[in-house]
């Protein structure tokens, strides 16, 4: 992955983020630092990884320093979505030590999210990879981090599934309870937005026909056992697309990757994400 | 804890985390739900939850809610910070089925996380339960979500260190070797900052001595042994609070409160948060 962030996410919303978390970790200034570093003193600082793992976000990191010292001298040592083993570095910078002390926790708060999101994708990738299912991400996002964890996704080798209510259409049990069946909700969506693509939630084998013969473009194997994905999939053949979605975990996915199915949706990548470890070191400090 | 987090968190920093939310996951609609449910229809909700663990969040989920149907009956069944067994409610809700269907990720995106966060943070609350030390939280939290995050680890029974780099000044390595002595750098702060406390982080007994002739309010024990720690606090004895950092695990969290440090330090809290699972139901939908 050789795409920048800043070059994929409107540049909006990673200043607003940027903005907040000044706002809420800097606010008045950091008194620490200002009452005892020189305005003009400069340093080199490295960034090392302190386990094995996937980075991303990197390129975040070099705008939240740019805001406090626009002359940084910015030296990745990584690229995006790079797998990295303990003690390496991931990059280097030079620039004014109060910057580099100052917004070192805003940028590592944010790198390390992203790698650790892309570092257990790339862990579900790598236990499918015999297989053709592509492992997703979900909407189970924290408000803001959207587009960020959707990146980091993409950086550990998975695929974006909808970015939100409004880009694709996702019939579920209480909108086909609404509907009356699976058919007519799919005609209400359809004649509305003839230009998305319609997933539809199924749990039975009845279901899986409902939403067949209701000409669904993606099939939602929820909560399912192997057996009955595996059942699913020998009917939808190449009909609709199908995801296997539900609980999803590290050592479950392979066998359900086994069954065939296209896709495997894992809301943990992003819902329930352990930080990356990283550290800052500085050195040439006088 | 009886505080509702909208009464303790400043209303401007809940609506605009709620308007991100709204912005990336609703954008320009819930495509499905508005083709298929009908905008008068109405029914009961609940929240269940799926594990054993500590709820906080709850009040912000209604404002979130109250933005697609102002007239929601909102029925909280649990107090914030409360422990719920598996499969007990956490609330109920009636109001509009489009409003209870668009707003439900949103809202159980913010709750799950905040909920994980004090779940976390009571198991580490009661691991030193027999001793005084009290479990403290970081900056180690992602952009816009620091005072959620913080909230979350009171509502968990933890208390909450700084909020920023303003509000306390914290002289670690780079700032010591910059002013040349713990000492020095003590007083730098202290001249332009009387008002505020100083911590010092420490590695060794050596400087442990050094920020407490410096008269530093909080001493840091960082990283070190737990024999290492014994020996600081016993030094220290009550002419500056101590607290314990890096790296501690629940698993290790016993031992350091043996110690008899006043405070100890938790990063994970609130960097590495396993979602509390939660599910949404609707009730006597037509």
């Amino acid at each position: 992955m050789n795409t920048a962030l800043t070059e994929i996410i409107p540049e909006e919303v990673i200043n607003r983020l940027i903005d907040q978390a000044f706002e809420e970790d800097i606010g008045r200034g950091d008194v620490t630092t200002e009452a005892i570093i020189d305005e003009q003193a400069q340093a080199e600082a490295t960034w090392t990884a302190r386990g094995q793992g996937t980075i991303a976000g990197v390129t975040i990191a070099r705008q939240v320093f740019i805001r406090l010292d626009p002359d940084i001298q910015w030296s990745p040592r990584v690229e995006e979505g790079e797998e990295v083993s303990p003690d390496s570095d991931i990059l280097a910078m030079r620039g004014r030590v109060r910057a580099l002390l100052t917004a070192e926790r805003i940028a590592l708060n944010m790198v390390q999210r992203m790698s650790g999101i892309a570092t257990k994708t790339r862990q579900f990738v790598e236990a499918v990879k015999e297989f053709d299912a592509q492992i997703l991400d979900t909407r189970k996002t924290v408000p803001g981090l959207r587009l960020l964890d959707k990146y980091a996704v993409k950086a550990g080798g998975g695929q974006n599934h909808r970015l939100g209510l409004y880009d694709m259409a996702m019939i579920k049990d209480n909108h086909i309870i609404a509907a009356g069946t699976i058919e007519q909700a799919v005609q209400k969506v359809r004649n509305r937005h003839p230009e998305l693509k319609i997933e539809v939630e199924t749990t039975t084998i009845r279901q899986v026909e409902e939403a067949l013969s209701a000409r669904a473009d993606i099939i939602m194997l929820d909560n399912m056992s192997a057996a009955a994905m595996r059942k699913a999939v020998e009917l939808i053949k190449d009909q609709a697309k199908t995801e296997a979605s539900g609980n999803i975990t590290l050592e479950r996915v392979r066998e359900i990757a086994e069954t065939g199915v296209d896709y495997i949706s894992v809301g943990a990548l992003t819902h329930s994400v352990d930080a990356f470890d990283i550290s800052q070191n500085l050195q040439q400090l006088k």
